[in-house]
């Protein structure tokens, strides 16, 4: 299977900014640009997607991938959502990278940074099966390039127990929060309370081998950037350009 | 202000299974058991919370934290999130610590290792102006325990601005894998793809000092836990059972 290059074919494409996305809070912080945007939801691996089931929400934690202005998740056919989403029900897929715990002299200015974007779309259950086995090779590719092909292919039970959902991003925000601590000017001189900026991060760890690992087998080297200590952002962005291109 | 130790009175407490709550996918992984909930909501910084507005799902991340069956977030009362909520509406708070990413040698089996709560409930806002003051000195300390008597208390305008969220865990669900690579048992010897399992932690790096820090503050002894390197589950742990009792 080859992957087609997804080229964002105009870097600085923008969301149209509705009622729905436009960031109220803390406005200087929002982004409309598709670069930005993407670069955002290209560097994670989990997302937050709400919908409504019978007026009521729910948040539901999965893991995504995007193809141009596509996003894609799986579920269970059993699942609540994928029952739900059938019928091409709106969502709102959210990814949120925590970057930094943000101590002030004030409650008030206490913050964290963070880039974070919200993706406005109708869900669709994919049904044709070529296109869902493709998905599902992609899926797997988006997290380790080119594992869809070491690996069994899904049998007849499997695709049927597993749909595969996708989106247009009909609208989206991004929103970043990216500075030091900002105080008020007078609080910097008359509060005496250490102030600081924690930097976190999502690392990997140490592998552990599969304990029935055949003999012989090595980490593929399609997966270089999976070493220890490296960011998961990090790492998620070079595979996801390594399968997708950038 | 003294914080009053909030015992979780019954250990072995659950919440009701409901067609709400309920575990669909992988039912084997689901958690209703208010201790589980609980270590999961403790140990946690982020949530992500979803509400409906005309019909249509938002999915918010935000800093949160857990007094007793309740869940309190802030925001700006200028918020698309704080005006909606003003009427009760309900929300549902997630909550998501990715642990490891599981290479398996099918498709079917890849997985991440996490855990995951989801609560139920209806947001209000906090109207009494003693409680609100509270609850923003406990929303300090919860991450930085003692940290509210040391900053500038809140002014009349930052009162204003801030919106103080709450709701009643009226009912939740956990969801936890905690395992190795589990393949079909065909597989294992069939099936020549290097798998094993990366564990993912979230951590605090190296604290970077606000650059207008007055001379001769240092790191808080409350903040003993805030060392580089330290997970931010385990921190956020510590932090909250030495604000408010274990």
């Amino acid at each position: 299977m080859t992957h087609a290059s997804i080229s964002n074919e105009n870097d600085a494409a923008r969301f149209p900014m509705t009622t729905v996305n436009r960031v109220k809070r803390t406005p200087d912080r929002g982004r409309y640009d598709k670069k930005t945007i993407y670069q955002i939801l290209d560097a994670a691996l989990l997302c937050h997607i709400a919908y409504v089931i019978d007026g009521r929400p729910y948040c539901t934690p999965t893991s995504f991938w995007r193809e141009g202005d596509h996003l894609y998740w799986h579920g269970s056919s059993a699942s609540r959502m994928i029952r739900t989403q059938a019928p091409g029900v709106e969502v709102c897929l959210t990814v949120t990278h925590l970057d930094a715990l943000v101590m002030a002299r004030s409650g008030f200015h206490h913050s964290v940074n963070y880039r974070a974007v919200m993706a406005f779309g109708h869900a669709h259950i994919v049904q044709d099966t070529d296109e869902k086995l493709r998905l599902m090779d992609n899926f797997i590719d988006r997290v380790y390039p080119g594992r869809s092909k070491l690996i069994r292919q899904p049998n007849a039970q499997e695709l049927k127990a597993t749909s595969m959902m996708g989106m247009v991003i009909e609208t989206a925000s991004g929103k970043i929060r990216d500075k030091h601590v900002a105080d008020d000017e007078e609080d910097y001189e008359t509060v005496p309370a250490w102030s600081a900026l924690y930097p976190i991060t999502q690392i990997l760890g140490m592998p552990s081998d599969c304990p029935r690992q055949l003999p012989g087998l090595t980490r593929p080297d399609d997966m270089a950037d999976f070493v220890p200590d490296a960011r998961l952002d990090e790492v998620m962005t070079k595979t996801y350009r390594r399968t997708f291109g950038s």
